[in-house]
C-alpha cells in the first residue's frame, strides 16, 4: 500500500488537497541555505558533500509541509562523472571543456561513473531515512538533450548553436554522445532508487527548444528509454517528465514516454492541460516563479486558479519553473498554507 | 486586384510554390551588411539612416528571390521614440534606463513621436519604390508586451523578474505602460502603411514567458486592437502576428486576435499547425535558423517536411526565429532554390 500523498498521487489518484512542493525547493531563497553554501567550497562540492546535500535538501522541509523531497544536487554531476570536468564560476552559470569531435567524445566513458557519483548516492540513501514519513524522496537527473546541450556548448547557451549542429551536421558523432548520457543517467538513476529514491523527475528543460522531428527523437526517445528502463528494473517507482517549452508536443511526450507524471511548464493553458493530459496521467505545476516572488493577491489568485482547474483530476501542485533567489520566504509559506487549505 | 505571391497568400490563396521570406532577412551574415554596419555609427544611428537602411533591407533581394523585403528597424525604437534613450553596446545588446515607477514613466510621452521616428518612416517610403515590382513591403514593429519587458528590465532579461512583478504588483501602473506602448505602436504602425507597407508584422518574441491568463490579457489582448485598428483604419492591409513560444495558445491568438497571418516558431508541429491554424488564416514558418546554418542534406530534408505538411494550404515560408550571424549565405541561396523549385 503506497501511503504518502504524493506517491498515491503519482499513482493516478486525486487528493484533496493536492501534494505539493517546488522545482529546486532548496536554494539561494533560504537564508540558511545560504549560510551552508558558504560552508561549502564549490557549488559541485556542496553537491558531492552527502553532510551538507543532506542539509540542504531538508531545510524547505522544516518551515513549509511539502509532499516530497528533491535530492539536491545538479544536473551536470553527469558529465563530471563521465570526465569532463565541470566548474561553477559563481554569478557566470555552469562552465566544461566543450564536447566538439569524436577525439572530446572519445575522452568520456562510463567505467567509474557511479564510483564518482557515490556522494550523491550516500545522499539519498541518508535522505530516505531523514525525511518525514509521509515525505516521499524525489531522485532527479536532466534529460540527455538538455545535458547534451551543456556538454556540448561548454556552458549555457541561448540558441544552441554548437548542438544543433552536431545534431544536423554530425548525426552519428551526436548519437553517440546521447547514447552515452542516457546509458549514464539510466545507471544513475537506477542506482538513486536502490538508494531510496521513491520517484524520479527527468528535467529536459531545453526541450521546447527542438524542432517536432528532432522533439521526438532526442526529447521522446530518451525519456522512453529511461521510464521504460525504469518500469521494467525497478517497478512501481514512478516516473515524471518535465519536456519544458515542449507545447503542442506535451501531448505526444505523455503518450509516447509512458511517463506516470508530467510536470506543466507555466506557459501550459490549465483547461487544455486538464482536458488532455490529466487523462492520461498525473499532472504536475505550474505557478509562475515570478508569481510567488510578486506575491499578495495576485498569487492567492494564481494558486487558486490552479486548483479550480487541476485540483481535481490526479495533481502535484508545483511551479512551472525553478524557484528564484528573490523569492520572499513568506510568500512560500503563504503558498504553502493556500495549497493545503484548498478543499475543492 | 493583389498580385504580389505574398499578398495573396496572406489573403488566404495556397500558391505553389509558396512565397518566402526570412525573419530579419538582412543582416550580419551577409558580408554587404557588415560593410554597411560599419558606416554607420550606433545600431541605432543605422536603423535612423534612410539612405543605409533602405540599403540593407535591398541587400538580400539582390541575392536571394525573396517575395518579401521586411523594412530593416529594431522594435525599440518605440521606447527610444517615447524618450527612454536606447543604447546598442556591440555584443551586450540593447540598455535602457529602466522604467520602475509612476514617475519613470511619467517621463515618456507620444507628444512628437512621429517625428522622432520620421527617418524610420522615410526610410518606408523609399523601400516602396525601391523594391522590385512582385515584392511586398512589410512594415512592423514589437509586440507591446515585448518592447515592455525591454523598457523594465532596462534590456534583456532571461526570466523578465522586473517586467513580471510590475505586471503583478503594480498593476495600474503596467496597465498605464502597456497602454501608451500599445497606443504609439499603433501610430507607428499606421505611418507605415501610409509610407507604403503593405503588410505588417508585429514580433511578440517573449509572448511564450507569460502564463495563460495573462497571455491573454498582454499578448492577445494588444495583437487585438492592433489588428482591429488596422483593419479599420487601413482596410486590406493585412498582419501577421508572431506570439513566440505561445505553444498551444497559438489557436486562441490567431481565434481572438483576427490575424490574417500568424507566424510559427521552430517547435509548432507542423501536422497540428495544418489542421489547427491553417483553416484559421495563413501560416508562416517556421525552420529551425540553426538548420539553415547546418546547411546540407539535413537542411533539405527540413525544408521539404515543412513544404510537405503546410505548402498545399495559404503559406509563406519562413524561419521559426531570426537567421543567425552565423549562416552561410551559400546555404540561403540553397533554401531559395529548394522553396522555389517546390512543385507541390
Amino acid at each position: 500500500m503506497t501511503v504518502k500523498p504524493f506517491l498515491r498521487a503519482l499513482a493516478g489518484e486525486p487528493i484533496t488537497p493536492p501534494p505539493f512542493w517546488l522545482m529546486r525547493q532548496a536554494g539561494r531563497y533560504l537564508p540558511e541555505y545560504r549560510e551552508t553554501r558558504a560552508r561549502a567550497g564549490s557549488f559541485l562540492d556542496l553537491c558531492y558533500n552527502p553532510e551538507l546535500a543532506v542539509e540542504v535538501t531538508l531545510q524547505p522541509l522544516r518551515r513549509y509541509a511539502m509532499d516530497a523531497a528533491i535530492l539536491f544536487s545538479d544536473i551536470l554531476v553527469i558529465p563530471d562523472a563521465l570526465g569532463q570536468s565541470v566548474a561553477f564560476r559563481e554569478g557566470e552559470g555552469p562552465i566544461l571543456p566543450p564536447i566538439r569531435s569524436a577525439r572530446d567524445l572519445d575522452r568520456l566513458g562510463t567505467p567509474g561513473l557511479l564510483d564518482r557519483l557515490a556522494p550523491v548516492i550516500e545522499t539519498v540513501r541518508r535522505l530516505s531515512t531523514a525525511i518525514p514519513s509521509t515525505t516521499a524522496l524525489i531522485g532527479f537527473a536532466g534529460a540527455p538533450w538538455t545535458v547534451a546541450t551543456y556538454m556540448i556548448e561548454g556552458g549555457g547557451s541561448k540558441d544552441f548553436g554548437h548542438a544543433k549542429r552536431m545534431m544536423w551536421g554530425e548525426p552519428q558523432l551526436f548519437a553517440r554522445l546521447m547514447e552515452l548520457v542516457t546509458a549514464a543517467t539510466g545507471d544513475y538513476l537506477i542506482a538513486q532508487i536502490d538508494a531510496g529514491a521513491e520517484a524520479i523527475q527527468i528535467f529536459d528543460t531545453w526541450a521546447g527548444a527542438l524542432p517536432e522531428t528532432e522533439f521526438r527523437r532526442w526529447a521522446i526517445g530518451p525519456a522512453r528509454h529511461l521510464a521504460d528502463r525504469i518500469h521494467a528494473e525497478r517497478p512501481g517507482v514512478p516516473v515524471i517528465g518535465f519536456p519544458r517549452g515542449a507545447g503542442v508536443l506535451y501531448r505526444a511526450y505523455v503518450e509516447e514516454t509512458g511517463v506516470d507524471g508530467v510536470s506543466l511548464d507555466t506557459s501550459v493553458p490549465l483547461a487544455w492541460a486538464a482536458e488532455v493530459l490529466q487523462p492520461l496521467c498525473t499532472v504536475q505545476g505550474n505557478l509562475d516563479p515570478m508569481l510567488l516572488v510578486a506575491g499578495g493577491e495576485a498569487l492567492d489568485t494564481g494558486i487558486d486558479r490552479i486548483l479550480a482547474t487541476l485540483g481535481k483530476g490526479p495533481f502535484i501542485f508545483n511551479l512551472g519553473h525553478g524557484i528564484v533567489p528573490a523569492t520572499p520566504p513568506g510568500n512560500v509559506a503563504r503558498l504553502a498554507d493556500r495549497v493545503k487549505a484548498w478543499r475543492g
